[in-house]
């Protein structure tokens, strides 16, 4: 392995594209070699073009087939992920893949089984574990300065409604969105949920009811080591994408509050103003997605195991699924009963 | 009625004496008669002489039966609130009551009953909604101006043990402690509780466990309003006491973080040190007991309705009896079960 | 001496009910025992009554010869104050004298002669030293941690005009509103200043130029210690009383911000709003006010030192009287050259 | 004028490297072409070659004479500014130049008419400008909304000692340091500084008395528009980079905290601690940085008026001159005298 790991980005849309500029621009660990996308166009060839891209398909077959390629990123829709996984592990390569890996658990089991067996890496996007602000909460609790956790608490809400036609298809709030409080609330209390209850409504007139969602949920959780968790989601909450984390342990707490769009206070007859929380994630978490893109070609080219695997991928799901069975039944759900 | 309401207050311990000074020394529209308590001694004897209160009794039955008296402030222990209010109203007097009224609802309602055959005000002492912050977000929400809340959260730590020998005799952690936080989401949903789920665990080591009560808690809460809520306690939180509640509402939210003992930030080169939140209930809640009293000698001079009558006293203990039924069934809980 | 300081105040205006009505209510080791004021009338004489105050006078001398009053509380017009305190001292009493004891520094020196003379106790009402966040600075350059102090900083504004009246027979902003500002940087430094330098302005075009007097201004010093201060002040904030100080040291930084009317952070996509600063010193600073009768009463009981004696009466006076000498001439004045 | 400017990068030390990597990484409108450094070493060719540069010379000629090069990149040492502002003049190329020009007038006048005479742009690296949060504040104070300046406040503050090697030969605190701050002051205040007063001393114990130099200071400043000014420098906080700014106006308040490192805050019976300030400018201000760059070359391209002109080069060094003399001379002294 070279000083420079070759990735080929499988999926030109929104996300793999802000992965795409974050790999040239500013992981220098890695080199974007190839990008594929099914609904290549112009504007995806000439974006390829400005970022010094040498090539650029419409067929990702292209891409597993170049031996040159080190790695792929799976930046495609959901319903793709697994089997780009396979076929990554097949071809020798490693696997980056926005979360989730799929939606049913044997599809990612299969998945990170073909990983396993052919001993390349696999890491998963729950990219706010490469957060400053999470990354330091987690720091702190795992140091063990403050003791055993007691309670784990995270706040996530999105600035505003996602359009209802990508709701529809979505998953459900526990999949979508939620799974990155799972993973986050798994890593803090480094510690595996073993029961969840959800509470959760349509409140805010979107019409989420309708297509048999909620925009508003608590979930609360139980953790092999004791602790307690809770969760609670907006989908709407206009002030900014709200982010917050708390560890309540033994000896004390561990919070981390917004990152704002600056630190100013304008102080007036008429009230004290102060700076609203970057907007959404492609701004509040930029740099983690840098972060987790420099840790995982580092982690390709020292070998060492990834900071996100196989087991990360899997864990979420299950707590979501579990969330989803036990706001439809109005009972706890033990993760066990996930199969 | 004249401008001053004179007072009896039965009980003159920790928080009989705390309820007394404020009499004394803080509101105006009021004037301490008399102190009667059966464990009387010649500590108390010097406290009510140095406030110049003018009587000071064994026997409560001396404060009912003298006329002079307008209202009765019940500091005793929880076991006699009820009758002490039912002596009241059978002697026309007004009655402040330290919460919670009873842990049995029949005997609450006995007392409430009484009350309103007697045409007497109660006050109980749910004495955060006189808080500052507390009702800045109470106010905030019920301006309407941030639109219908979705989700109510309160965070409530003690900053240390109780001594054991009070664990237990408290009659567990949601109807000693959390009852505070039913009663606050309550006031800041403006809506009836329906449906409780309750998380909790002895985590501290302190042996909670071995008195049949908990440490640590999670409730979730529905409202009629169709708003969810959860709350999270723990009884020691070491670093102070931790007083905090949010509301996310349709428009955006309001969120209160707590007093600290200064604004002081002192940065050295091992770090930035700022202020602890202010120690326990008896110095972050001064003003507030002092605002509940005003309040209530208020209501009696103007002959208006109490701001936290008997319904508020009663809600409360249900939803406090129903986490304690979720917490050992491990269910969900309908209000309506509890009967 | 017993337990209970018997205390006679002299002027019953604004600041003096305020005392009084602290006196009574909130001091536990002082007795109001008398009140005199040249403009007595009906509403003083029922304030008075109110507060349970056994007599009232027309005429300071019924209190200067009332051998069962320990000490006065000088609270009446700056003209009146050396006056008193001399006779207090001939009268035997110890006197509290409100800001500032004259601003001539001959009758500054004679009345702090006549007290010493006398063996009496003169505590001046630089009342700031007695405030949570100002003690908290103190106390933390004090201790020594961060090392000697470097750069000493005290933004002082008030929250709205005073009425122009008042300004005109104020002396002028040093000597009525930055010489509270002159005893904190002294306070805070340990040191005492050696030389002003004094920037000016009339900007908010209320008309202070009209009567020779600024509105804004910035005044650095020396310290004798090698420590340099800077003062920053304006007439009228707008958004509330603006009260912070900052201290750089060897070692590092200890600064405080303004205590806000409740903590409250309100969120919606117009934008984010906090509480604004406590309005005014009546309310920011009535703990401190209660915090310095309580010391001078205890200071009195137990015949300890006055912790802001005679000569922290005089000093800021000095450095306020070079400070508009400075804004005069445009230089630097030694305060060696204010005799 | 193409979409990309092409840029060549005079002087590749600490600042040069910064500005290179920036150049190739996050400036999209911009090429760095080519490199020059008079001490061009191995160590600089490798990283040149790393980041793709086309030529790397030991000639600044080279860069001149080069016609395919737009615009320079001016990092080198102080002395050499004007020189090679001239040149690239002459060569009809456009010149970005470090802070100060020169701290000779003369040399500053004459560089400035170059480049005015050749009709390229000129952009001094004031880079504080482009920074978030002091942006706010000068976006809030020239919108209007809160009225005329009154009070611009300015608090730098260095994280640690530069090498002694290093302050020797800085041109002293003014020129090196607080010009940064002056050219704040005149941002902020939208308004030429007209007299400066200066208060400084070496308090550290680190020798800067031993080379002619301050460690703390304080400058007052009066501007065109009436309002005042004041900064505070320090060379050591230790704590971190402190950088503050607040405009008092006739309206209200607008200020800015630091920058930190996350926004956690944990909690123990210890003590609260929160985070420390960004470390230094390289961290603090690399946003800033490819902002300041991106407009450079955004004002090459669309031929509009550069941002941070000759004017704006020009000024601070005379305010920087003046504090210089007012220290040396302890008086007050005007901009005027500076000639």
């Amino acid at each position: 392995m070279g000083k420079s790991v070759r990735i080929g980005l499988l999926g030109a849309g929104r996300i793999g594209k802000l992965h795409g500029e974050n790999l040239v621009y500013a992981v220098p660990n890695a080199t974007l070699a190839a990008v594929a996308d099914p609904f290549l166009n112009d504007d995806t060839r000439a974006w390829a073009a400005n970022l010094g891209v040498e090539n650029c398909y419409d067929d990702p077959e292209k891409i597993f087939s170049d031996d040159s390629i080190d790695a792929v990123w799976i930046c495609s829709s959901t319903s793709t992920h697994a089997d780009f996984i396979k076929q990554a592990a097949k071809a020798g390569k490693h696997a980056f893949c926005e979360k989730p890996i799929d939606t049913d658990l044997a599809v990612i089991e299969e998945a990170i089984a073909a990983v396993e067996e052919a001993g390349v890496k696999l890491q998963v996007g729950f990219v706010r574990r490469f957060d400053h602000n999470h990354k330091k909460v987690r720091d702190t609790v795992a140091s063990g300065k403050l003791g055993a956790p007691h309670i784990i608490k995270v706040t996530s809400r999105d600035p505003d409604h996602q359009p209802m036609e990508y709701i529809k298809v979505s998953g459900g709030i526990f999949l979508d969105m939620t799974i990155h409080d799972f993973d986050m609330a798994r890593y803090l209390a480094g510690s595996e949920v073993t029961e969840v209850t959800a509470y959760g409504a349509a409140l805010s007139g979107a019409g989420y009811d309708e297509v048999g969602d909620i925009d508003t949920a608590i979930v609360m959780l139980k953790f092999e080591n004791g602790a307690l968790g809770v969760i609670d989601n907006s989908r709407a909450a206009h002030y900014g994408y709200d982010q917050r984390t708390e560890v309540h342990c033994d000896k004390g707490c561990v919070q981390v509050a917004n990152d704002l769009n600056d630190t100013s206070m304008i102080s007036t007859a008429e009230g004290v103003e102060v700076s609203k929380p970057t907007w959404f994630f492609l701004e509040r978490y930029n740099n983690a997605f840098i972060a987790e893109a420099v840790a995982f070609a580092d982690a390709i080219i020292k070998d060492t195991p990834s900071l996100v695997g196989g087991k990360d991928g899997l864990a979420p799901v299950k707590i979501a699924l579990a969330a989803a069975k036990s706001l439809k039944e109005n009972r706890s759900v033990q993760i066990s009963e996930i199969v």
